[in-house]
């Protein structure tokens, strides 16, 4: 439980400003066309009110004094400390629906099964309608604010400083899961939360898979080994990539490796306020092209990231959305070679008015140096 | 990395049956109404493939030889080694499903969502048609072979070792993140794959909320403290609470915690092959009734547990479903007093067709001796 490289500090963060967030979604009712919006998505009711228990829903319309959270009888204790308006926990969400009255209420349509739209259709009041909406707090939640941000940028310093760690670390003959574990275990010592998602450490030929799940095969010397990665911290995810070494590497894979870390460079730099995730997928994407890899990287450059590893906006190809001051993006390119091996290198970054900054900073040394 | 205490053997298990419980679910396509069902919910389609990406949908119908996983590209290098007739990375889903033909798709009710839905319908070729189903594999899942309870036993074996080895720290003084992140690391240490839920830990009058999450609040002397969580192996997730004491508990949390220990004994005892869910909960329930702290009770006695966490069937009062030969259940009663305290005592069970198992085994030692 000791960490040998010091702990960020995770304490002393600003509050987050679930009031505000609540507002700026009122702000969007008349967009949905509708009068009362109910959230379903477990990150975006934690987003409006700091709930992270696995039951709750928000139930918000144009007077604030009126926001509720219903969740059960298992979170009565844990709601009492949240600033909201109104909780419920006795009734459930039809029996709190058949109260409401003759309103217009938007659902998550991105959210909500088909069999949860049945049960509020019937238990909905009479003149009451349901509007379907598409994950009515994802363009919202791009805009993170400074509290945000401090949470992401906690939960990058402790994984990159895991990282770094086990980048220290001889590799060689360890297996793939032993090196995911020791990581995961390094980010809670470190002062995580938890653990963002679950580890991916490719050795050698598993490179080539981009989403590999760690085996017992053992790290050979001379290989590339990818790590992708992130803690958490109350809720916000880190996601990082290092393609580290067991000893020198040498030939192709290490062209390959330098070709990757050109284009996530490359990236980086076009990924500030104002361009378009298309043009930063572009950036990145054309250096793997140029250097006649493009077939081989079989994915888009990035995505956003915040409560949720993968949120608005995907930083993929044509992509028009624009970054704005807030936004949290990764920019992970990669190349993937069947039966050969692969490389990625991913960074999160929050675009500032002027200034992009990198969260997930850790010394870029050469390969085997 | 070195375990004090020795790592069960979570190697040399028999490999699972996914083309079993293939044959399982085509069993149920005449149930459904259906030719073919569409299974969308991870966990469903882990279960029925053994794959566990973030991207899978099985589709299957009559013939074993069609069965068929679409993913995306970021896996084809992962599920090649799968056993399946046919896989796809290349198209989405509603492509595949374009090319189906005039077939009644059964479709998960549960899990599909309503903008999913819609996509499928549009997709469809002329003449087929949805059927909702709810959570086909549900209750298929219930009944597990001999190779998932070999799994689930070794997540709760390492659960117990972790637990075992969290009551002989001093716990007085200790924050309840820092109990909840140290049994975090051991159970990776032990071998787990992962975490199968965030730790709770509550310490004295935290105890009054069942899902507390855990504070920078240090442990008194003479406290209790709930801790429930939970291992991973191969996606099969341990659920298990222990009330430790930090020091010798006295007076009525004493007495609390030991009618949750014989509400336990009770509901232990009850949960044979043969017995309803409802007469389990009856059993413990009776217990915290008797005592006079029935209203403190505030959640049913257990739920099903396996590739999830929350599973069919639910240990609720008056439920009718069947305990049956490789039904896994949790009993977990529990007495929660505002602003006093609590305490639970839960354990996972495998019901056998002649005797219960209790997969968490762990010396119950009297509080602070």
């Amino acid at each position: 439980m000791t960490p040998a490289v010091p702990a960020p500090a995770v304490g002393d963060l600003s509050p987050l400003d679930h009031a505000g967030h609540r507002d700026r979604l009122r702000g969007r009712l008349a967009d949905l066309g509708a009068d009362a919006v109910l959230v379903t998505a477990p990150s975006d009711v934690r987003w409006l009110t700091g709930f992270a228990g696995s039951n709750g829903t928000v139930l918000l319309g144009a007077d604030p004094d009126a926001d509720l959270l219903i969740t059960d009888g298992r979170y009565r204790e844990r709601v009492r400390d949240l600033a909201l308006p109104h909780v419920e926990t006795a009734r459930r969400v039809p029996e709190v629906l058949a109260d409401l009255g003759p309103v217009r209420l938007a659902v998550d349509a991105e959210h909500l099964t088909l069999a949860a739209g049945e049960r509020l259709r019937a238990a909905l009041s009479d003149g009451a309608t349901l509007v379907t909406a598409s994950s009515p707090c994802a363009w919202l939640r791009v805009e993170k604010d400074a509290a945000e941000v401090a949470r992401l940028a906690a939960a990058c310093a402790i994984t990159a400083a895991a990282l770094a760690w086990l980048g220290e670390q001889p590799v060689g003959g360890v297996t793939e899961r032993d090196l995911a574990r020791a990581l995961e275990a390094r980010f809670l010592a470190l002062g995580a939360d938890g653990v963002a998602f679950p580890t991916i450490v490719a050795a050698g030929v598993n490179g080539a898979s981009p989403h590999h799940e760690p085996t017992a095969r053992p790290v050979a010397l001379g290989e590339l080994v990818t790590v992708d990665c992130g803690a958490e911290v109350d809720g916000y995810r880190a996601d990082m990539t290092r393609t580290l070494a067991a000893g020198p590497v040498t030939g192709r894979m290490a062209e390959v490796h330098a070709v990757v870390e050109a284009a996530n460079a490359a990236g980086r730099a076009a990924a500030v306020n104002g361009a378009t995730v298309g043009e930063v997928d572009a950036a990145a994407r054309g250096v793997v092209t140029e250097a006649g890899y493009g077939e081989a990287f079989v994915h888009p450059t990035g995505h956003g990231v915040g409560l949720d590893v993968h949120e608005a906006p995907l930083v993929a190809a044509g992509g028009t959305a624009t970054l704005c001051p807030g936004t949290t993006v990764t920019v992970e390119p990669g190349i993937y070679l069947p039966g050969v091996g692969g490389a990625r290198v991913e960074d999160t970054l929050a675009v500032g008015a002027d200034a992009t900054e990198v969260l997930t900073v850790m010394d870029r040394r050469p390969l085997g140096a």
